[in-house]
């Protein structure tokens, strides 16, 4: 499978550690450390997804990660962001009441059962503790937020979302932009869901990285939106709740189709798209799927996933976006008795949601490649351009004749400018393997003939392919190599 | 007082909100909200400073901020990361024994004081609650982290620093490193800690965000310190805890007088310094500060502090270097039963802590300006290259004639590459205003002389000078002014 090699590979080299604090009894099950290599892609998934909004006119903000008590009576999160649990009576292990059913009852239809009819069906179906094969206790409601105080007494809650701490700052937002609607924010930073047994790894924990997005408009804008114009010729690989598989098609015509209802909300889908692209996934692994209009939330108007094809989960979501009316301000209005009508009405909110922990994940699963060389298996990661982590490795070919003094000496410069790592401690097949694995783009390798010429070689990770470079040019031909201003084959001499 | 103008304009111009959250109330203090404008300025502190540590070889990683009880016993927080209370008997309003007595005796010597002298001196010098004048309670300790739960029950707090979960990947980073030392890696992310009655503003707040980085290396590695030699004639502001002053000092000679003891110790008060002059802190406006050896930690070997000199606190630290020995390896050894010692010993660690809010707060404060122009006081932000949050603004002169459309359509073409604003909500002047204040660099009006001759004018911030430059080379033009290509005065004809 080739899941289980990525996440042993994500392990084994630096990627992903955990669950943290491991050297603690194995860590707590749903927190995970970032090592530097997934450290460096989780930064660059980011800091697209920055530049995605940013370049859109979407403004970032950054609110606290803990709000009191009120706040969340107000999004609705304190009586509803509820897990059905179930503890056993005799040894204590809990489990998620659903999740229970699914696995043992995959064929049992459960997704429109409340509490009560879960509970039902386990007494049904005799389900008792996989662990101990005890009775099971009653359905329980379990709060998914952390909770925690503030000073000595004042309740609070670890956000399980960024969304709502930005809502909170409408009104500010509006003076920010001197009244006029429709104006764009978005937030990056971390939320918390006290799942109960997390299993999915690193795609669903407890602590993780969201960046969300917000669009403040007013009714009547909504389909009247300056900006859907520029976009209304692309082609978006669509799947509306009614069908089976996504199909490319036109903004404009969703719209005139009815498949999507508002230019904004399209528009919407649009910057979501237009992320995943910049971050590297190809078309084949996009969809954008609806989903089905009955299982909305009451004031949802509409929703649809950005999913991306994984081996290991089949489609899977990283980013969701949802039109959300104009629930959320008129909430926090009743809630804070602060009057957040604008021109005579509650703007509403149309919202994209991006995790970066998943797309982060779902491009080292994408990117991972094997096959067959010289009767080895070669693994080895294709990162889309711009992503890989290092971009550059230095090696000298053996560890003697003033070989490691140059090496050492061009790591040291190359450092200043670009990602790099210096490794001395095998031989050069063996060094190259390691590099592959990570999926570092360009490896230097210091010889023998760079003593008489001040050449070095430069190796290239998808075709193997070696040139020769002259070390004063090194650096800026390794800039042209993974800026694609140049054709690596044409970059020097080839060996 | 420039402070109170400062965090007037913070306000209301969109750079720090808050308390947040603001609506419920008017907020809980110690948390904070970064608007659009203060997060791009937070946004390019953290840049800058991950940039520095990853350029002088420092490797990011990223931890949970939520770890379970044991790992704070084992660092010390849990038993000794504490406040000294008080409370009133009969209003129940809380106060820090130390800031109370402080305040009303500020001629009392209390630094060496435990929470039993505390009480003592309470009793002596009879000091009642400030707000109802009844008694106060005995001394009591409060714990400065945030508890939360994991699961149903497991205890666990909110980290009050990234370092401690920075430390306990050493056999990780062990192995990632090829068991080679010295080693070191960072973090930046959110530290919370649970301050009574917090009133610093965003310099002392409950949320905040840390840099924190870590060289790892063993003891007889600290005087023999490769990358020592490339710094050691750098000069630095260093004033060690018998002087009063800061002197220029080559670290050379800082080693050889015994003011610093070790070369890897010297590299990481180094690394600090090179970080402040990165954001833009004149050299008048940084010293170094040693801490007296009596006030050391029990394990620690040498502390100094980085500071900035503002109108508002004086000298205001931003950062810290420690030597932190093996103390934090031994501790997590023990507690956790791994063996986390080789090459026979454990290692020590050298730490640099930066906060990323305060040198965020410092930058607004000192780059602001007050002048009077034409009797008239012109307010103004002068950022230190590189650091505005907006880059370029565009204006029409008036709302009629078409220049609104052109100003639009240049907005549209410079925001996919600048961070841009829109306004024509003003005369010209109000506008000028308006972006003086928030110290963005270069506006661009679009006049009648536009619809003539396809020219703006673009209008820098220091000088107030204006040139026209052709609509076509506006881009390119913009680039080479900010990134300081060419003299502003030069990049066009000056009006």
């Amino acid at each position: 499978m080739v899941e289980d090699k990525v996440m042993d590979l994500a392990v084994r080299r630096g990627f992903i550690w955990g669950p943290s604090p491991n050297i603690y009894n194995g860590g707590v099950s749903g927190f995970y450390d970032w090592g530097p290599l997934g450290k460096l892609l989780k930064n660059k998934v980011e800091s697209l997804i920055r530049k995605g909004f940013s370049s859109m006119g979407f403004w970032e903000i950054e609110a606290p990660t803990i709000m009191p008590k009120i706040v969340w009576e107000a999004s609705g999160h304190y009586s509803g962001f509820l897990d059905p649990i179930v503890k056993c009576m005799k040894c204590s292990s809990i489990y998620r009441a659903d999740t229970l059913i699914k696995e043992l009852h995959p064929n049992e239809k459960i997704n429109n059962l409340d509490f009560e009819g879960l509970e039902k069906l386990i007494i049904k179906k005799k389900i008792k503790c996989p662990k101990c094969k005890s009775d099971l206790g009653p359905v329980q409601t379990h709060n998914l937020m952390m909770k925690t105080t503030i000073g000595l007494d004042q309740e609070a809650f670890l956000r399980p979302e960024t969304a709502t701490t930005t809502y909170l700052l409408f009104l500010d937002y509006y003076r920010f932009f001197r009244t006029k609607l429709p104006f764009a924010v978005f937030q990056i930073g971390k939320a918390y869901r006290n799942e109960i047994s997390p299993r999915q790894s690193v795609l669903r924990t407890r602590e993780f990285t969201q960046a969300e997005a917000q669009l403040f408009i007013l009714k009547d804008q909504e389909n009247d939106y300056e900006k859907f114009k520029e976009i209304e010729e692309e082609e978006l690989p669509l799947q509306s709740h009614d069908e089976n598989s996504p199909k490319k098609i036109k903004l404009k015509q969703a719209l005139s189709k009815k498949i999507i209802k508002k230019q904004a909300y399209a528009y919407c889908i649009y910057v979501a798209y237009k992320i995943a692209k910049s971050l590297g996934f190809e078309d084949s692994k996009i969809r954008l799927r609806q989903h089905d209009p009955k299982e909305l939330a009451h004031y949802a108007d509409d929703a649809w996933d950005l999913e991306i094809k994984t081996e290991r989960f089949g489609w899977f979501e990283i980013a969701g976006i949802h039109d959300r009316t104009d629930y959320d301000l008129k909430r926090h209005s009743e809630f804070s008795k602060q009057d957040m009508k604008v021109q005579g009405q509650y703007p509403n909110i149309l919202e994209i949601a991006f995790g970066i922990e998943r797309p982060t994940y779902c491009l080292l699963e994408t990117s991972f490649r094997e096959e067959k060389v010289k009767n080895e298996i070669r693994s080895w990661v294709y990162f889309p351009v711009g992503m890989a982590p290092i971009d550059v490795a230095i090696f000298p070919l053996v560890r003697k004749d003033g070989l490691p003094e140059i090496a050492k000496k061009i790591f040291k410069d190359l450092e200043k400018q670009f990602i790099c790592t210096y490794d001395e401690t095998g031989s050069i097949g063996k060094l190259y393997r390691r590099m592959d694995e990570v999926g570092t783009i360009l490896c230097c390798t210091i010889d023998h003939q760079s003593l008489k010429d001040e050449t070095v070689t430069l190796r290239e990770i998808s075709t193997m392919k070696q040139i020769r470079v002259k070390i004063p040019e090194l650096k800026e031909t390794i800039m042209k190599i993974l800026y694609g201003e140049i054709i690596f084959e044409k970059a020097g001499k080839l060996v």
